[in-house]
């Protein structure tokens, strides 16, 4: 890309051609005026890197129930608090509490064609360990859990069920892709205890190939006797299966990964009283807890300063709501949904009302839209509503659609409101989606900030000109 | 973000709500599937990373004129013989042939708060060299070119002048504060040498605070006496300037670029023959040059490599073009556009029209749309054809906007087709842009082939349904 002279001439015009009357309209003016100066603000005034910065490098990973989520549950507590809010408050829940242990080992024993090889593991959260002495067991490979039911208790006793399904490329939301291939990280382990396996390996959650072995949770399910399950590296589970295509493999798995007892934890919470309509709530929000590798920077860091970042640009720019702000961190959402139930649990009790709630789950990455959800009682009319505005937000590339909000903030459906997903572009998502690789480093300032200032001017509109 | 029971209800509906009609109605359904084949079929086949890969890591850097450049003539003009085209053959063109010679110095001299402090540099392209003894000189600060005149000769005369005025970070589109500041890179030396000064120091263009020097083209105006151009890091720039307010600053710069005489070269291009409107030309192309430092991944391999994968990707749907389809690898596009001239003089010479021509040149980031461009006479008529198959692109995430195309194509505006510009997110572009960290690693493969596949899409919709 070169310079002056042809450059001039050829700014992307960002508006499309047959919607800029719309949104220069007399009535849109002044949203217009306001959501330049919330993205003024945010591209050059934001602290949501630096915030991040701290939750990532000085705190680090923050498993809920862990030493760095109390740490974290503090820090974020103690920036709130500089932000001259309404109230700044802790919200208790119990959290389970899981630790990873030792050093995974998963070797691949006296392959014919390969000897003995090391494969890149990580116990999957909540898996039991297989002690200290480890297991050594047979492979024996499936793409699904109809699959591995179609094998029967025969072909699966005493084995080890390696679960290879990949993502499918051709989605191009990767969130799609995920969600057709994470029944097996999810419930592989029960599934194949039940047919009497010792053990699961999963192909991890990921469209790349690489060396980077991806945790997340697993579930028991009830009445099943629980076995460890461990996810592997992508091209680990591409040699694995040449292997057992070719011969019968034998893999010795040692993994010390137990769960401890419950631990006291909180949701931390900032808030904005409205001025005429305090009762009507807007909640942003993200979840402060993090997988225990790499440093939770897409997941959820961001999130979190995100929705901490909403709040002090409306500060910042003197702007006084008329309904209440809420800016809710979540505790425990990678393996129990502890803080957004207890959420959810408080505010029904106090009878309030969560006009709309945002969250941000889906990494710090360049904003594309907002998916959007409610109950099916309310939902055409207020989304209606919404995409009236969306000429005020095509400008800065934002779309609206129908789809989902965020685990957190799922059950405040039947307060009846409106419940939003930031959606940034998803394409880089699960090159580091609970890995050693979701660092600081891989999250751009810009884009970042440019999420921060897209929940912003939602929050604007919705409060502004609410939703009954 | 979490597993099984929240996200299998939340996936992203791709269509806004109010557009699914209109992209779904009879018209557009064969279309529509057809699209979906070559997003399948990039997403699961493309051949553009390994392309990428062999032009970043075999070949390497490649400016006009070096050694690598002949090489990736050599390179792309071999793959494009693998595809099975009509024909696939080199252009000739002269191009300048800059090198950089020896590893710049940019010292500050015994400042009385730091001492001595080498700045990280590199010498803009073009620029003549100092010599191997170097210049020493006071450095005079200005934040534009304007300012520089302000000053005047008095001021001027026998110093260093430092070009110091950030891109602007409230502009959304980076390319748009790019071309805000990047007159100081290409006519501050002229214009610095006007008044007398020794040289010129440009801060880096890009949006980021960090220590990686950006090169890219300066120009020596008429008439002008060249002096030394070279550009510093942005923190570099930080630190200079707060030095420059604090004391008298005089720096020590040595470097020991030349241009050398002019090379042979060569355009690279390979054709499939329309069927029944083969003088219906439509073109697809990046440049093959890149600057010397880096690997020139983003600037602009990924725009080769995803021109040569629409035409890949085409013939392996079995899609047989009424019209005459081009990919164009064009040299020298960063120190001279040579390539971009040569291909429009033998054009016009031969009468061909270029019905539509698409440049890759902003990066291998995921396609937020295309922008176009094209002859006053035509754009509006023809421009809105094109708008009319938005429905069948926005599933895709891509968006149709006025704006420019690309340097290498803008001179065939006067064909009277209609040019676009391929519109990646642009958030990424410039941490990148002319410097050593441009690189394989930092292009996502599947950012990358969304945009050879959107590239794709939009050719196959100019060749099936024309716009005359």
């Amino acid at each position: 890309m070169k310079f002056l002279p042809y450059l001039l001439s050829c700014f992307f015009i960002l508006s499309s051609l047959f919607s800029v009357g719309y949104a220069q309209s007399a009535k849109y003016e002044e949203d217009a005026r306001f959501i330049r100066k919330i993205y003024d603000e945010a591209m050059t005034q934001s602290q949501a890197y630096e915030w991040l910065r701290s939750l990532t490098k000085d705190i680090g990973a923050r498993l809920g129930g862990s030493p760095q989520a109390a740490a974290a549950v503090e820090y974020t507590r103690q920036m709130l608090d500089t932000m001259a809010l309404d109230s700044v408050y802790l919200q208790e829940c119990m959290v389970p509490h899981w630790v990873r242990g030792e050093k995974e080992v998963v070797r691949v024993v006296n392959s014919f064609k390969m000897g003995s090889v090391d494969l890149d593991a990580l116990s999957l959260g909540n898996s039991i360990g297989t002690g200290p002495k480890g297991v050594t067991a047979p492979v024996v490979e499936v793409k699904s859990l109809d699959e591995l039911e179609a094998l029967g208790r025969e072909k699966v006793e005493g084995k080890i069920v390696f679960f290879n399904r990949p993502m499918d490329p051709r989605q191009m939301n990767t969130f799609a892709a995920y969600g057709g291939a994470v029944d097996q990280r999810a419930l592989g382990a029960s599934r194949a205890s039940k047919l009497g396996a010792v053990a699961a390996l999963v192909r991890s959650m990921t469209n790349g190939l690489d060396d980077i072995p991806h945790t997340g949770g697993l579930m028991y399910e009830e009445g099943v006797m629980p076995i460890p399950g461990l996810g592997i590296s992508t091209l680990d589970a591409e040699l694995l299966s040449s292997l057992v295509a070719a011969e019968e493999v034998r893999v010795y798995i040692r993994n010390t990964s137990q769960m401890m007892s419950p631990k006291l934890s909180y949701n931390v919470i900032g808030e904005i009283k409205g001025s005429t309509k305090p009762e009507e709530i807007i909640l942003v929000g993200g979840h402060l807890d993090s997988w225990d590798v790499g440093e939770g920077a897409h997941d959820d860091g961001s999130g979190c300063v995100q929705s901490m970042e909403v709040l002090r640009l409306l500060k910042a720019l003197g702007y006084q709501p008329k309904r209440t702000l809420r800016c809710v961190l979540f505790m425990n959402e990678e393996n129990g949904l502890a803080g957004g139930r207890a959420y959810q649990v408080a505010s029904d009790a106090a009878g309030e009302y969560h006009m709309a709630a945002i969250e941000s789950d889906h990494g710090g990455f360049t904003p594309r839209g907002f998916t959007a959800d409610g109950d099916a009682s309310i939902f055409t009319k207020k989304f209606r509503k919404v995409n009236k505005w969306l000429p005020l937000l095509e400008p800065y590339g934002l779309r609206l659609a129908k789809g989902g909000s965020g685990a957190d903030i799922n059950g405040l459906k039947s307060q009846k409101g409106l419940l939003f997903g930031l959606e940034p572009d998803t394409q880089r998502y699960f090159d580091y989606h609970h890995t050693a690789a979701d660092v600081l480093e891989v999250v751009n300032k810009r884009e970042l900030d440019s999420g921060a200032a897209a929940m912003a001017a939602l929050v604007y509109l919705l409060d502004k000109y609410g939703l009954d």
